[in-house]
């Protein structure tokens, strides 16, 4: 099991970045300013790479450390490119099975889909840079391991990646309580995406008007409404029932 | 939402069983003696209540008053007779769908499971007294209310649930990954039971000796084992989908 790490001061996370490493998020002191600071934002913008500004009590918190006003926090695993991703499934798979995640928060259902989606054959997971939950200790704990053995990929819109997957030739399917059509009443068959919402908002509106296929699992009682690990876990094996 | 409260002192939990209160444990102070004790410990074997003997720290942390040596933590919901629950489900339905959960003790997984149970249209959930997950307020939360929603039995022995079903003339089906058969190769149009076991062990092998069929989700790839919620959720929705 790896652990959280982190990369403390301004000149060290410039460093890192140029040196590649998987990094998840910087926290930037606010009002810190100066040269270096400027060149540390210029770069994180450069590699799309997700930042907020936080008091310095947040800051102090999060780093023992001299940190000049901004933490980073690694990732335990390297991200892999959209483009790379779609190819090399491609190249493999004729019927490919994309998991794509809009902004799943919570880090205890993030882990809990990547590990159903290892168990039911997903090719890659892609998710958003911002509003994703992090893959960090606790998404490597619920996910029992398998954030090391699915490729993740993160992009900047999941509308972009949703148009790359369609012009690939890859269907996209939208979960959405809203929808009329059931996942039993819908072919899986074929080489697909399936778009899992956030817990509080579902999936994007302009995410909606792309894809191909809106569906709903049916739902009884009062309550109605599911989990989002529990309801990606139940149309990920109407995946695997229907390609048995 | 319903907080979780407390009944504080030996005196008090004895008038509160008596009263008929939904107890779910009660916490007792190590080495405590007297009379007292003695007519609480006689009373909560009568009535088959949880409790354990707990350090004086543990039990000065868990009350803020003059505990006397007992705390007990009361549940928000009251639990229903096996017999009675069987009872009017079966004169309302003649498929009925029970969930049996033998010993789910992490109660994230507990309230994902009743939210589910509740979309799916399960009947009633039967749990066993010992070494269940409380109905507290993190299940309440987790289960988005549906504790309030859906008639749930506490037991002493799973296995002697499973008994009762049977002879009821419902079929009990275990869920385990040690078996052959699929939950597609099953039918489950039938009055049935589902049996999910626990994080750890699973279903106990007493009980899977009893059950009219093992079942189990066909899983993929390396890490070979699904969160106990998502399995439960993807084995009640195909039992929803074989209904409809």
């Amino acid at each position: 099991m790896q652990k959280d790490t982190q990369i403390i001061g301004i000149r060290t996370i410039i460093e890192a970045i140029k040196a590649g490493s998987t990094i998840d998020k910087v926290f930037i002191q606010k009002n810190t300013q100066g040269e270096l600071m400027s060149s540390l934002l210029k770069l994180l913008k450069q590699h799309s790479i997700n930042f907020s500004y936080v008091p310095v009590e947040k800051i102090n918190k999060l780093s023992q450390g001299n940190h000049q006003g901004a933490v980073a926090t690694v990732s335990p695993i390297s991200f892999v490119p959209l483009e790379r991703l779609v190819e090399e499934v491609l190249s493999k798979n004729e019927n490919p099975l994309f998991l794509v995640l809009d902004q799943i928060s919570d880090t205890g259902n993030f882990g809990a889909i990547i590990r159903t989606a290892s168990c039911t054959g997903v090719d890659g997971i892609i998710i958003q840079k911002h509003g994703a939950a992090p893959v960090n200790a606790t998404t490597v704990k619920t996910s029992a391991g398998a954030v090391f053995k699915i490729p993740i990929c993160k992009v900047d819109h999941i509308k972009d990646a949703v148009f790359y997957l369609q012009a690939s030739g890859i269907k996209s399917f939208a979960a959405s309580e809203k929808s009329t059509k059931t996942i039993y009443e819908t072919d899986f068959k074929t080489g697909l995406a399936l778009i899992m919402g956030s817990e509080e908002k579902g999936v994007n509106p302009s995410v909606l008007k792309l894809v191909d296929a809106i569906v709903k699992l049916p739902v009884y009682g009062e309550i109605e409404s599911l989990n989002v690990s529990v309801a990606c876990g139940a149309i990920l094996y109407e995946v695997v029932r229907q390609r048995l």
